[in-house]
């Protein structure tokens, strides 16, 4: 099955290196350690360095490694929320945290705008006693992001509330402003090109402090409450036995990462974005979903394809070429497109090789 | 580092065939496909009639990913439990089930004996109002076990109450009885030797039911609720983005695990514990932490060391046999060993050659 390029939007290509540690893992017996002892103590502690330095992420912010992004939804949540969170909703996956929300008990409050349109911040009324603003900054249903400038709007508007944020398909390839952000957490199948099974949870120490109320009024979980997190990641260790695989390679590709640079990481995503968006300007057949070009992801491309998706997808399968159906209700309507580290300039050039021969 | 055997309690030696198949993963692109896709369905499915077979589980069971056994601690609860759950406690781990109900907002009642001591289940006298009995089957920290064949006894005692069993560290080698338990949960890199970040939640159509009259009173969650995790299971899928790696491997064990059949991973089990109890009981510097032979258990056996584990890990270690240490208190008294299916009978004769050579 090799010479496949896989462009969908996670599960993806795996970063170059992966395969590789991958391999050296399994002589390594990593699958055999203890999730208590020294060489795993040692993987955490550079995780969580190699993250900091690659996301200038602040020293006094937390940590946190959980299963999945749709777990990172109902910790925050839990953690963060006594009665009422506010969302901004603009496809499937910030409707889910909403819904995450209602189904822990939270009151909501939305801004919701139609599927396709990028909400403008600075549009949102959410009430003083909202705790917590759920942002999605890269909506994978849709192709759509929020530009993470606009958080500092939020800081201003909304002094009281936390800004939470789903960075699930765009960290660490989209920087993200630290000082106006609370909770952030994304997984590492996306822009991280790893195998599945294994998401980040970032925590300010506000959003800490935070949390420490909310538990001292109701529950707020079990084991992966933040008290709980902190209590391990402060032994360099999880509460539960995590992906010890998952991790190891998180290590070796942070280190990669950061031997490329944190700057040549997030131009190669621009350019390659760049790329794909004029070639999408130049022809008809394929046009972006998302219309506003600053609302536009660099990291999952949502494509309309006239004539429907699915024979353009299984004409670039038939080219080892690997990319998305829509999402929901766009199924047959989109492709979608993964523009993560993992894919090399060349890899864009084939594909938009492909998707020009595809629209004459 | 190849030579090594790991006898540690979990995550541990990997059965034979994962090296093989993990190899083969990364050769067919088994990181990059999609988990909403045909291949993931066709995956669960065999996973999920797979361990049917090799467990006896009945029919209408519903088999859930879950990623790690202490989140089948915290599910269980949530979904199960109103108002109050009942624990057998004699151990780290039964007592970390009842710590999970009581950060969950749940009263408890136990039923606790001390450690190194084995419950009878008959003892018990717990109020007619608890919802749950939670039985750690396997207690991995002492070295305890309670006998399946029990579980009958608290059916007919609390006939109004579910039966939840922590099998963590015994499933599927030891069997268990499938009228008398409602909902199980169980690691894959304890006795299914696999990499750790994946666990699996059976569950009775009597508990599905509760956790629909409990869901009508209060949250039991968000995307792992019951009736979320049945909802995308009745598709082959899960909520979120699954470990697919860990359940490609769990598939292609348990086919393996299949064609060798119970009985032998039974019997292998059983005779395996044997010969290492048998041993325990000719010399003196090593002895069963648990005393009582019903309840000593087969799968992670806790042995006190006369004069200290330390001496006896490093001397192992040296002779590329990791066992693992004493659980909190104990750490440096016991040495801990793990009987698993991935542990053959050459590897119980060498190990028990040294602990030989280290008793005089």
């Amino acid at each position: 099955m090799s010479g496949r390029t896989f462009f969908t939007v996670g599960p993806s290509q795996l970063y170059p290196t992966v395969k590789e540690h991958l391999r050296e893992a399994i002589e390594a017996d990593i699958p055999s350690i203890s999730h208590r002892g020294a060489q795993f103590m040692e993987m955490y502690e550079s995780v969580a360095s190699g993250l900091k330095t690659l996301m200038g992420i602040p020293d006094d912010f937390h940590i946190f490694f959980l299963s999945s992004g749709t777990e990172g939804m109902e910790r925050v949540i839990e953690n963060c929320v006594g009665a009422k969170s506010a969302h901004v909703v603009y496809g499937s996956f910030s409707k889910r945290w909403m819904a995450a929300s209602k189904s822990l008990g939270k009151a909501t409050e939305e801004y919701t705008v139609p599927m396709g349109e990028i909400p403008s911040l600075s549009d949102t009324a959410f009430s003083e006693d909202a705790e917590l603003i759920c942002i999605t900054q890269n909506e994978t249903s849709t192709g759509g992001a929020i530009a993470p400038a606009d958080f500092a709007l939020l800081r201003k508007k909304y002094p009281n509330a936390l800004v939470g944020v789903d960075a699930v398909s765009s960290a660490p390839a989209v920087p993200l402003p630290w000082a106006n952000v609370d909770c952030v957490f994304f997984s590492v199948q996306k822009c991280l090109g790893l195998p599945a099974g294994l998401a980040l949870l970032v925590v300010s120490p506000r959003a800490f402090a935070k949390s420490e109320e909310v538990a001292k009024q109701m529950s707020v979980g079990s084991y992966h409450t933040f008290a709980e997190l902190k209590k391990y990641a402060d032994k360099k260790q999880t509460p539960e036995t995590p992906n010890v695989l998952a991790v190891y390679l998180l290590e070796k590709v942070l280190k990669d990462m950061n031997v490329e640079g944190i700057e040549a990481v997030v131009g190669a995503t621009e350019r390659k974005a760049k790329k794909l968006y004029d070639f999408l300007a130049s022809q008809k057949k394929f046009t972006p979903f998302v219309k506003k070009p600053e609302g536009q992801s660099e990291t999952t491309i949502a494509v309309t394809v006239e004539g429907g998706s699915k024979p353009v997808i299984d004409a670039l399968k038939a080219d080892g070429l690997i990319v998305g159906s829509g999402y929901g209700e766009f199924k047959e309507k989109h492709i979608r497109i993964a523009n993560f580290p993992a894919h090399t300039e060349e890899d864009f050039d084939r594909l938009i090789s492909a998707l020009k021969a595809l629209s004459v």
